[in-house]
C-alpha cells in the first residue's frame, strides 16, 4: 500500500487555530509534504467532506475496561467496589481473547477518529501470576491489536508489584506483578528488543501508582525511563484514600514522592491528578510533566472534579484519555474537561475550543511519544480526521473548532486516515467488518 | 393512516422495571391493548429488534436555542452574558423561522426517541413587543412544527413581565411580555381555546423565574393553573443571583416565594432547582411538586450540580429536559443527573438505571401533563423507541436498563412510534428527509 497520496479537505483546522477552507494535503511517504489553502481539487485528490482536523490521541487507554461498560455502571458502590468488579473482567483474559477484546475495542476508537492509543498495561501473566512462555505475550496481543486496526499505539508497560501502600498482591493482582521493579525492568527491556523498528508502535512506561510501587523501586523505572528517553505515565491521586495512604506511610504527598522519585519530568505524564493538595500543581508545573485528564471516567468512577483551570494557568500540558472506555469520544472527553471546571467554577470559558482540541490532538501525541503527530502540518504524520457538518448534531454550527468541540460526537466523524493511509471510510472500518459484532463477541468471551 | 397495529420486540423493559424478551405489544386506536411476553412473532406485527423502550418525554425544551449550538459554548462569561447572545437569536424569530427551526429541532429530537416535548415559550410578540395580529401566533407554530413531525407537545405559555427584581423589560425582552399577568392570562385563554381538540397536544403555563413576574402576580398564573388542573412550570434557583435577589427584595428564597404564592403543588414542575437553600427541597417535597433537571444545559451554563440526590431521598418525583438544546439526548441526560451526583458525592448508584429510565418516561410524561404515556401497559398510548443492542457503543452489554443509560446515545435509536404511528424507521424520520439540512437552513435563517 503505497502511502503518497493527496487530499483536498472541504475545511481543514490548522495549527493556527484557524479553520481555512478548500485545503490541499499532500502526502509523501506517510508524512505531509504540502499544506495549501484555497486551492481547486486537482484529479487524484480525495475528496475529505466537513471539517478535517487531526488525528486524535486516546492518552490513557485499559482496552480490557470496554467489557465493563454498561455492566458496572449501576449499583452503589465507590471507585473501590468498582474495582473489583474490574478485577473479574482481568482475570478472564488469555492472550487470544485479550487480542481480540483491545482490537474491538481500537476499531470503535478508530472510528471515533483516535489515531493513537496509550495502552496502559498491567495484565502480564498468567491469573496465577505464572508469567506465559513468552512472558510479553500479553503486551505482543495489544500490539498486533492495533496494527490491525491500524492505529499507532504506545504500550506504556505497567509497574504493578505491590497491592496497596505497604501490601503484598491479592490474589486477583498476581498477573498484574514482575516480583518487584527489577523483575518488571528485565521484562520490560525484552519487550522492547521484541519489537525495535515496528513503526507503529512505541514502548514507553508507566508506574501504576504510588500505591502499587513501594518508594525505594520507583526509582528503577525513573531510571530505566531516562536510560531511553520514552514517556513514563502514573495514576495520580484519583482518590482522597491514595492521599491519605501516602502521608500516612512516607509522610508527603503522592506528587511529592514521585517526583523526589526522579518520576516527574518533560517525558512524565500523571493521570487524573483528580485530588492534588497544597504544593503539588507547582511541584508537577515546575518539573514540566503533563497531566492527563479522562472527565468520563472521572464522573463514572465518583473521583471528583481536578483542578484543571488551574494546571492551565500553571501552564502544565493537558491531554484526555477514554481510560475506563465506558465511553469512546474524544469530543467528549475535550467538553467534559471544560464543562466539569464549570461545575465547579460557575465560570464558562475557562478553555477555549481551540485548547481543547489541541489537549485531544498534539498535546495528547506528545504525551505518547510521538513529537511528529497531532497536526496538520509539512513534516508531520499524515492523520487526518473528517467531522460532518451537516449530521443531525453539528448542523448549524459552521466551521470551527468549537463545532466539533461542543457539538459533535463520534458518530460524526466520517473518515480517518492514519500515516496517509485511510483506515476509514463513509463511518465504516475498512478492515473490520462490523465493529458492533466484534465487539460483542469479544466482550460475550469474557464476561460470565 | 390507521392506528391499529402489532409490534413485535425482540427485548421490550416494562413497568416491572425487567426486560422481558419476544414481546407482542398490541395496539388499537392508539392505544396499547395488549403486552404479551415470550411469544412468537404473528405475521402482521412488524419487528422491532434491540431493546424496547417507553417514548421519552423531554420536560424542558426551549427550541429556538438549538440554533445557538456551537456558537455561545466557547469564551469567557457566564449565565448571564450567555443570555444576551440567546437574546439575540430570539429576536430575529418571526412566525415562520420559528415554525422551520421548532420542526427541524423537534425533528431531532424524535430521532433521538424523544415522543412528547414540554415547550417553555416564551417569544410570543413582535420584537418592540406589539402583538401580532393573531397574538398567538408563535405559540401556533410550535403546535404545528410538532404536528409536522409527528411528536406530542405540552405547549407551556410562559408568563414573563419584569426584566428582573423591580424592573421593566429591557428591549430585548419586550416581545416576551403581556404587560401584567392578567394580560398573559388573557392571551393564554385564546390560545387553549384556539388549540382545544388537537390531539397531540396540550396547553400548559409556566412562570418564566420570580425574576420574571412580581410576587404579587404570581397567585394569578397559580389561580389560571389551578381552574384549568394543566401543568405549571417555572425556572427556579439556576442560579445564586436569583437567590440574593430574591431575598433581598422579598425577604425569601424563590421556593418559599413561589409556595406562598400558591404556585407549588402536585402539578407544578421546578426547571432545574439547582441553587435551593435551607427548607427548600422539605418545601419541594411537601407539595409534591416534582424537579426537572436539564444536566447538560447546567453544565454549559456554568450553574453548579443541583441537589438530586437529596430531592430522590425527599420523594420528589424528578423528570429531564435538554433545555437549551446543546445536546439532545435524553439518555446523556439520564446518565449526567447520576454522574453529576457522583462528581458532588463521590459515591456512585444514588440512582438506578430503572430509576434514570422512569424520570425520561413515564415522570417527565406525567410532568407535562399525559399521565396516560410514558410505559409499555396495557391502557397506554403506544408510544415505543428501538434502541440498537449491537452499536459500537451498546454492544457486549446486553439486553438491560444499564446498557440504555450507561451504553447507549441518541443515535442508537432506530424505530419512534408515536401513539401507534412509526415516525421514525432505521435511524430515518418518515416526513422530514434530512433533519441535518433542515437544521442548517433553519439556523442559517435566524443566525448573523
Amino acid at each position: 500500500m503505497s502511502t503518497d497520496s493527496a487530499w483536498w479537505c472541504e475545511y481543514a483546522w490548522l495549527p493556527s487555530g484557524q479553520v481555512a477552507s478548500r485545503v490541499l494535503v499532500t502526502v509523501v511517504d506517510g508524512l505531509i509534504s504540502a499544506v495549501e489553502a484555497g486551492v481547486d481539487r486537482p484529479s487524484g485528490a480525495v475528496l475529505l467532506r466537513g471539517l478535517v482536523i487531526p488525528g486524535l490521541a486516546n492518552t490513557h487507554s485499559h482496552a480490557f475496561h470496554r467489557a465493563l461498560r454498561g455492566r458496572t455502571q449501576a449499583g452503589r458502590g465507590d471507585f473501590w467496589t468498582w474495582r473489583q468488579q474490574m478485577y473479574g473482567v482481568a482475570n478472564r483474559l488469555d492472550p487470544s481473547t485479550y487480542l481480540a477484546l483491545a482490537r474491538a475495542t481500537y476499531a470503535e476508537m478508530a472510528l471515533a477518529g483516535i489515531t493513537c492509543v496509550g495502552e496502559f498495561h498491567y495484565v502480564h501473566h498468567q491469573p496465577d501470576g505464572v508469567p506465559y512462555d513468552d512472558p510479553n505475550v500479553m503486551g505482543a496481543a495489544l500490539v498486533l491489536a492495533a496494527e490491525q486496526v491500524g492505529v499507532r499505539l504506545t504500550l506504556l508497560d505497567t509497574c504493578y508489584v505491590a497491592g496497596g501502600f505497604g501490601e503484598p498482591l491479592s490474589a486477583p493482582q498476581l498477573r498484574f506483578g514482575d516480583g518487584d521493579a527489577d523483575g518488571w525492568a528485565k521484562r520490560a527491556s525484552a519487550l522492547e528488543g521484541a519489537l525495535e523498528g515496528g513503526p507503529h508502535v512505541r514502548i514507553g512506561a508507566a508506574i501504576h501508582s504510588v500505591r502499587a510501587v513501594p518508594a525505594d523501586q520507583l526509582g528503577v523505572v525513573a531510571d530505566w525511563v531516562r536510560d531511553r528517553d520514552v514517556p513514563l505515565h502514573f495514576h495520580l491521586s484519583e482518590q482522597q484514600a491514595e492521599n491519605d495512604g501516602c502521608l500516612a506511610l512516607y509522610g508527603v504527598t503522592p506528587t511529592q514522592l514521585l517526583a523526589s522519585s526522579g518520576a516527574m519530568g518533560p517525558v512524565a505524564t500523571a493521570v487524573h491528578a483528580t485530588q492534588l493538595r497544597g504544593g503539588d500543581i507547582s511541584l508537577i508545573a515546575g518539573t514540566a510533566t503533563g497531566v492527563c485528564f479522562c472527565p468520563t471516567t472521572e464522573r463514572d468512577l465518583a473521583d471528583g472534579i481536578g483542578p484543571a483551570g488551574a494546571l492551565l494557568a500553571a501552564g502544565v500540558p493537558l491531554s484526555l484519555g477514554t481510560d475506563g472506555q465506558s465511553v469512546i469520544d474524544l469530543f467528549e472527553e475535550a467538553r467534559a474537561l471544560e464543562l466539569d471546571e464549570r461545575l465547579a467554577s460557575q465560570v464558562r470559558g475557562t478553555f477555549s475550543a481551540a485548547q481543547l482540541l489541541d489537549a485531544a490532538t498534539v498535546a495528547g501525541h506528545r504525551a505518547l511519544g510521538w513529537s511528529d503527530a497531532g497536526q496538520i502540518a509539512v513534516g508531520m504524520r499524515a492523520d487526518l480526521v473528517a467531522v460532518d457538518l451537516e449530521s443531525r448534531r453539528t448542523a448549524g454550527a459552521g466551521a470551527s473548532a468549537d463545532a466539533i468541540v461542543f457539538a459533535a460526537a463520534a458518530s460524526d466523524v466520517t473518515d480517518v486516515i492514519v500515516d496517509g493511509v485511510a483506515i476509514v471510510r463513509d463511518r465504516r472500518h475498512l478492515r473490520i467488518d462490523d465493529v458492533g459484532v466484534a465487539l460483542r463477541e469479544a466482550i460475550e468471551a469474557v464476561t460470565p
